[in-house]
């Protein structure tokens, strides 16, 4: 069902990342449901995680682990079980995992971060199932299992979603591979649900914060299926430096922005991956707001839109009805917004013009755009010059159909 | 597919305020889809409307005539066609449809109210329609037509929404009668979509603004289906003066209080059954949040769940899915939320305590109050004492189809 969307082909290995996955059984059997990242020494790792208050016990250790600042050589991943809303226990069970993965890889606890994916609230003994598929995991372990990794962190997924970009920085070619699971309960709020970059890119310290953030903020922070912030979303980015260059530290290094500019686009096609795998969607929607006063006000017309569930069923059916976008664009919160200033476009037919129906426009027109796979929304608020861009997808029977079967 | 709703009986007349219906064919050919309330004289009317910035012509006219305050004689309703997004020609046909009716029953223009529902967007000759019918509608006006009223300004509504309370003043019998409309794009905002509620009360002045206003407060704007707020919404409370009282004024009268209770009770109805009767609805769901620090949290925590396609999915599925739950709660936007101070309830069983699943908990209690047709949802905060209820359903199949077809 996923818009545009094919399975991971050509992802490079990144020097220094090796991944392996394993069947533990977590939830079902027969299927790979555990992955572990296994990093090269002096690795530089950074993350950014959910704000959900109910953020799940993984988040937790591995925000911990991050800030304790020693160093990370393994990432463990689970599917199948979100270990969230699991009180004590929980914790008890993520720290327990920590301990099983470090004792085998050699390493401290504290260089484990762990992650979880799946049901939410319910228990299950992780660090024993763990235990007892990991070596089969480590054994394989591999710079090559990128597609594989991808496929075992799914949840509602219906496809894997990995892939690569490379820049030149001063003659080095330098590799950007990520991967990134998420279909449902889609609403971002500084991370996504579960997304790990790695580059062989020497970046280091606020450098490398910087980029994750930056990365983000135009990426897994501009999407929304549902509207839903998860209690498991984290994105990670890895930086092995094995490539031939000397450190990058410092926004200011000239190197910077070309590395960055590579990661962002890594994020943004994760991104937009897991808009186009949205549950249940049949559309995938770029709406773009300009003419805002500022970027809020353009971020707040978009999601208004890219959330109400009018629009969204609208979009399924392939109808332009664009009444309802106006209804959405007019109770998005700009109180003092002059109705007569807005111009709405579906890709390039304008069918709004200075807030009434374009007296050019034409169903048949409106149709044509709405028949498409890809559907632009393109708003100018008429009042100002800031800009946002925002992906969706829309909201069909099959959305209904997986939430009302899946126990997430 | 109402839950647990019915079509009005027993609806009391309200001395003064006379109702008629007609086919006038603004959309559909062979439904009546015109009414006419007919005011006694001196009948002191208040409304509240949409926030929406996209309002509709009819909600711009009757809001101006509202504010001459010079007396307001009839209503005329039309559904088919919201008149909404519709500029310049729009309001020309809501503000010559006051005439037309004006001109019949002999009063200014001014003393006509013009409300529209149905689909954005659309012109339509309104005026020259409303004329062709009006003698059959005004020949009809009677008291005991509120049934009929009903049903004439539905729209996606499976069934119309009246009914009564009475209550006694000084050894009068008071009469409170109201009618509403609404079934999809239900997150009103200071306003409903469309309810009329007429009293016999000689509610005057500011007594009888904020009586509206309270009742909304309690109700309108307690309840959401899809969270979309309509460009049309109005509520309007028409006091006849009819019954032998002598006037009400002032907040501070001693009848005021008793007065309010029952047009609270009124509107409360009515909303609720906008609820019940909610597009697609299978379920309906009171939600209700205590322990806030105020009430403004405990609406967002509130709203956030009953805007959450994943909760309301699993409320259409009847799978007590508290993990959902808690995501929604955790994400509301209480930033300093401690989750282990949580709890939760559906109907009177506790599913979440102190943050995590109730040890006592079963999934066969959550699945046993999952298959009610009405599921009250508490949540308490345990940070304070302030609380707030609201109403919403759940998101089914059938809410994708109606407005996959429907055109609004």
């Amino acid at each position: 069902m996923a818009v545009g969307l094919q399975a991971p082909r050509h992802i490079l290995p990144v020097a220094g990342v090796r991944l392996g996955v394993a069947e533990a059984g977590i939830r079902y059997a027969n299927r790979r449901d555990l992955t572990l990242i296994h990093l090269a020494a002096e690795t530089q790792v950074t993350g950014v995680f959910t704000r959900n208050r109910f953020c799940a016990a993984p988040v937790l250790v591995a925000r911990r682990h991050l800030t304790m600042a020693r160093g990370v050589r393994a990432l463990i991943i689970n599917t199948g079980n979100a270990n969230a809303g699991t009180g004590r226990a929980g914790l008890q069970a993520a720290e327990a995992s920590c301990r099983v993965v470090a004792q085998y890889l050699g390493c401290l606890p504290e260089a484990v971060l762990p992650f979880s994916t799946g049901v939410i609230g319910e228990s299950t003994a992780l660090a024993e199932k763990i235990a007892a598929v990991l070596p089969d995991c480590v054994e394989q372990l591999a710079e090559t299992r990128w597609e594989e990794a991808a496929a075992a962190i799914m949840t509602t997924d219906t496809i894997a979603k990995a892939c690569s970009r490379q820049v030149d920085i001063d003659g080095v070619t330098i590799t950007v591979t990520g991967m990134a699971k998420g279909s449902g309960m889609i609403r971002p709020d500084m991370a996504t649900l579960l997304a790990y970059i790695a580059t062989d890119a020497p970046l280091q310290g606020v450098a490398l914060q910087r980029c994750l953030q930056e990365a983000v903020a135009q990426s897994f922070n501009r999407i929304t299926v549902d509207g839903d912030t998860s209690t498991n979303d984290a994105c990670i980015l890895m930086a092995t430096g094995h490539a031939a260059l000397s450190p990058i530290a410092a926004v200011t290094d000239p190197r910077y922005a070309g590395l960055r500019d590579a990661v962002t686009a890594v994020a943004q096609w994760l991104a937009q991956a897991i808009v186009r795998d949205g549950e249940g969607a049949t559309k995938f929607i770029p709406i773009q707001i300009c003419g805002g006063r500022d970027e809020g006000e353009c971020l707040r017309v978009a999601y208004r839109m890219a959330h109400s569930p009018l629009i969204k069923t609208a979009f399924f059916a392939s109808d332009p009805n664009w009444g309802r976008l106006l209804a959405a664009i007019g109770s998005a919160g700009v109180d003092d917004l002059a109705v007569d200033g807005v111009q709405v476009w579906l890709g390039e037919t304008r069918i709004v013009r200075d807030g009434a129906r374009d007296p050019e426009y034409t169903e048949a027109a409106g149709r044509a755009v709405m028949a498409q796979a890809e559907i632009p929304v393109r708003v100018d608020l008429g009042r100002g010059s800031a800009e946002a861009q925002i992906w969706t997808c829309d909201l069909s029977y099959d959305y209904v159909r997986i939430n009302a079967d899946y126990r997430s």
